[in-house]
């Protein structure tokens, strides 16, 4: 079994131009994508962002129920928020991760658009590699309007758009989190 | 195909403790589960509260983005929130839905607890009965700590908890949402 990771990135991403820009940290991506994360088994999540305020603004939410009041009221949460940690790069959190494990993460850029890229992953493909190596994975969610196209590009592969029914297709990235997950860890058929 | 409708609870719930509760319209629920009800092509999504305050302010939240200034900010966010009505009772929902389609819908409850109840679903089975039959189907969400037990009993059935990776299942509901239409609607092996 893999150990999988997910980063929450808030540079580089897309403005709804496609020019860069750095996106805010938002309280509640981080508690669902955290709780996410660890329901389905992850091994860490990374909230990455290069702005020192915002590093800060992260490491008070994680105090709070590390430490402060929130573990006492809710302590299914902190063990939630205690596989979280702030990076500054996507950079830093592949060489964490290949300090930790003696190997390179294969790194899995998501996207709500169908983008040309060097290499497309498939659900199932991964969903079996993943059960059967040990290989460490590190799955790409971009906030405001995806990642940046150089962090797709530098990925090993892009995971394909969630389909859903039309030509909609404007999940939250806390619902393209956990259905990804789900489609990648879940127990799809489970016993009646 | 059958026509589907999402619905998230306020009343009756359970506290941590298990005993009734109502809990308090929360903004994003509303926008995260009308988004992934609409990239999954449901027909509505409910937000269910009797308490009148708490419809106004959902009747504030929708008018926002109908008439108000969210609509020419962000299209597709009025789209979604367009599938989005407000009611007092799962009862008024069902009927609702009845008389819309001269069918009553098949209820389906979710819990992230395993419940003992009269009609367990399946994922997989109601898969295909969504995609080759035309009976409406609804499926309720709890909000706070999920359905009150008479709400789960009262359903036709109930889908199985949302498995992870070990003891900690503990979603958000936006994130249980996001996976229930994924595994009853989604594209499970898209195109690579």
């Amino acid at each position: 079994m893999s150990p999988i990771y997910s980063a929450l990135v808030h540079f580089p991403v897309r403005t709804r131009d496609g020019a860069d820009m750095t996106s805010a940290i938002t309280n509640l991506d981080v508690h669902d994508i955290a709780r996410s994360s660890t329901t389905f088994g992850l091994k860490g999540f990374y909230v990455i962002t290069p702005i020192a305020a915002q590093r800060a603004l992260l490491d008070r939410i994680l105090e709070h129920w590390d430490e402060g009041p929130g573990r006492a009221r809710t302590p299914e949460r902190s063990r939630a928020l205690s596989i979280c940690r702030g990076a500054d790069s996507v950079e830093e959190v592949i060489n964490a991760i290949t300090a930790f494990h003696h190997q390179a993460p294969r790194v899995l850029a998501t996207a709500a658009r169908s983008t040309q890229v060097h290499c497309r992953a498939d659900y199932d493909t991964e969903r079996r590699a993943i059960a059967e190596t040990s290989v460490p994975r590190l799955i790409l969610f971009g906030t405001a309007h995806g990642l940046a196209e150089r962090v797709i590009e530098r990925a090993d592969a892009l995971l394909p758009p969630i389909a859903g029914a039309g030509d909609y297709n404007h999940l939250s990235v806390r619902a393209a989190a956990a259905i990804t997950f789900d489609r990648l860890l879940g127990a799809q058929r489970p016993e009646n």
